[in-house]
């Protein structure tokens, strides 16, 4: 299987690219990559004699079928609402993919017709979800050979900043698509805990955080993540009392975040009224009474039930959002609003290094004792460019793809890492690129 | 026109197929009334000489198409779903539509066909939407005749249970659709304060309320009721600087009500796991953190910043929700279990009598005075079965449908009842059956 076609070359894809190019003449690869921005391609190809690059369109049926014929394993990185469509041309032509999201129902919808034509559609592969799948399930599966019960499993995954460019009072910028931050919690939160399932709705998420330490890097919060009561399945966890996964925040995000939550600022559902005409102030007086007498600053305060010097008024005044400047975008929902605003401050600068936070905290019984595991990953990034972010996105991605170009994976049909065959060889390989976890055990 | 049809005999139907039985021998009608249940139309119709009980399968395509073609009017009253299939055929035969619903956007959508059809469809002939429209705009333009300058607009409505039949903790019984009561204000609330759009999420509707006195009947609180703004338009207040419309209810209800809804306990997307083992108090723990150490009851009273003695708790334990029975619906969402739990305690006793509450209050200047009217309307069932709700449903319907039929009404295409043409007639009628309005003027 010589020729490999990226499609999409944005942040994600970089590591992605970098890695096959430097591998390709090792193994005889031809490595096309196709975005519809040709420039993107080429500095991202940079020439390499193994290296085709393309304008491609994912809308154009011919180039997506010719491509797509012509070469071996197509790596997925368009937005997660695209993968179908490329999924689909792949089973037409019997061809592997892979991809970094989450496994859609129309992907699953083609795991029967994968099977059948003999190829892999490898899923979930790049950091969460990804390498989370693959370090929880090694230990998992550890503490079950050896006869271990499992009675809680934890696991935590944030994008964050580098301490030393952690400038901010909301000690948070963006390393990732700032719509799916803004939207980040929607819908219900769902989780295990002794036993008893348990159902967080949006409004209470951000005030349902626990606590979470990670050597070297000090204190975080979490909330919990969508519906992790799937992990039972996905997981082999079907017995296990408690179960919850979280996204990490440092300290004192989510009461502030909350207030946005609380006030309505990321709602999607409904365009404002004049929206263009809007100043910050007057966004914010949008989702607030009016009280007789008292200032914007006053009426969010009292609404919140915050104190005027508190640090969630110094966190909403750090972004500008009393100010009397037009904020000046048509037809926009509360949260394209929000996102407008939070994308003007919480932009990483071009050396501001990013930060990857990972960790499992699992809990059994081995032989009549109580343990409990604690493993933490942690990695930062180089720059604004080539993020934490995007390179443990991008590497297990580029890991897997070598392994099945080289015929080491075997299974067929619609998959996530969670099992050896897969999870062993990445994370081995991880370990050698600098993504590695620190294990603690601890009795109980 | 003679042939008048009715689709849909349930609760709001009683009134309306009473009215036109009684006036079809003096005006030469044939009522004709279909529902699924024949027995149920035969206890209406109760064999009137002048009525023909059918069974009537909204989705049968051929009775459709027969019963509409030989009927001159059509009144649907079934659920607002089914409109569109009605109002098409109701096209094609060109036959005039009555419904008490709001108008969908598929019904608006056959605006400028009903027009070339010479037919008028009319709807929002109920109560709220119905009495509300017509009562205000008969006071709005009456102002803007005086040359009336109109500063605010607000106008609430409540279908509640009558003071001697008030007999628990939450003043509350169910005198119309169980589930509408159960999601309502899903969304976010919009209305104009003082010239400034305002927006209200789901999680602030129940915390959002105002007062609100109608003579000889004492106090109420107002939540707001949906989008308010698009009032602006459908009234011609384009230029109002506050306009607000709003659900009545008796002190203390919102804020009780508020808790299930912060835990999110009506949320109806998606279905609780085992849902049929649950027990009341185990329904409730769903949405509660495990505290160590804590009942229920403390866990809940911690979470909702309750005293175990309140009134909100009082309420909470009258609902049984700490009761240790099993509930037993299967794959329930939070919605349908909360429903099943309200439907068991929130019922109209068979000579319970529910009450029907309306009040507009309406701030303008004239001739450099400012000035408030208050339009106040109540009215009381008479059992279980002759609610206030039917009556004041069914009857401006009955009006309407009287009125077509005497060739009274020219207006063509979709239609609400807010031109004179309209609410002059209907809203005299139903003052003489005992639906009135009682005016207050008071200088501001």
């Amino acid at each position: 299987m010589k020729n490999i076609l990226i499609i999409g070359a944005g942040l994600s894809a970089t590591s992605l690219i970098k890695y096959l190019l430097q591998h390709s003449t090792e193994y005889g690869w031809q490595i096309t990559v196709g975005d519809i921005s040709l420039d993107l391609v080429k500095r991202k190809v940079a020439d390499h004699p193994n290296g085709r690059s393309i304008q491609f369109n994912i809308k154009d049926l011919q180039q997506r079928t010719e491509e797509i014929a012509r070469a071996d394993i197509v790596v997925s990185m368009v937005p997660t609402s695209m993968h179908p469509i490329v999924a689909q041309e792949c089973l037409k032509h019997g061809k592997h993919l892979l991809t970094p999201s989450y496994v859609s129902h129309e992907i699953k919808n083609m795991d029967t017709e994968a099977k059948e034509k003999g190829v892999v559609f490898l899923n979930e592969l790049g950091v969460d979800p990804g390498i989370d799948h693959m370090s929880a399930m090694r230990i998992i599966d550890r503490i079950k050979t050896q006869e271990g019960k499992l009675l809680a499993f934890k696991s935590y995954c944030g994008g964050l900043v580098a301490p030393d460019c952690d400038n901010n009072p909301w000690h948070y910028k963006f390393s990732w698509n700032p719509r799916n931050v803004v939207l980040a919690g929607q819908g219900t939160a769902q989780y295990k805990d002794k036993g008893q399932y348990k159902y967080v709705p949006y409004n209470q998420l951000f005030s349902t955080i626990t606590n979470a330490e990670i050597p070297g890097y000090g204190s975080f919060e979490v909330y919990p993540n969508r519906d992790s009561l799937q992990y039972c399945e996905l997981y082999n966890l079907e017995d296990i009392p408690s179960i919850i996964r979280g996204t990490m925040r440092r300290p004192g995000y989510s009461k502030a975040w909350n207030v946005f939550v609380q006030l309505g600022c990321t709602d999607d559902s409904y365009t404002m009224r004049d929206s263009h005409k809007l100043s910050y102030r007057q966004y914010l007086e949008s989702f607030l009474p009016y009280i007789k007498g008292k200032t914007t600053e006053e009426t969010l305060a009292h609404v919140a039930k915050l104190k005027q010097d508190s640090p969630v008024m110094a966190k909403f005044k750090w972004l500008g959002l009393f100010s009397d400047d037009i904020i000046g975008i048509k037809n926009a929902t509360p949260a394209m609003i929000l996102q407008k605003i939070l994308e003007e401050k919480w932009i990483l600068d071009a050396n501001d290094r990013d930060l990857l936070v990972m960790q499992h905290i699992i809990d059994f019984e081995l032989k009549g004792e109580k343990k409990r595991i604690i493993s933490s990953m942690t990695y930062e990034g180089k720059d604004s460019e080539n993020t934490a972010m995007s390179y443990t996105v991008g590497t297990p991605l580029a890991i897997a793809t070598k392994l099945l170009a080289q015929g080491h994976i075997h299974v067929t049909g619609v998959q996530i890492p969670t099992s050896p065959e897969l999870y062993n060889p990445i994370l081995d390989e991880l370990e050698e690129l600098g993504i590695q976890f620190n294990e603690e055990e601890i009795s109980l």
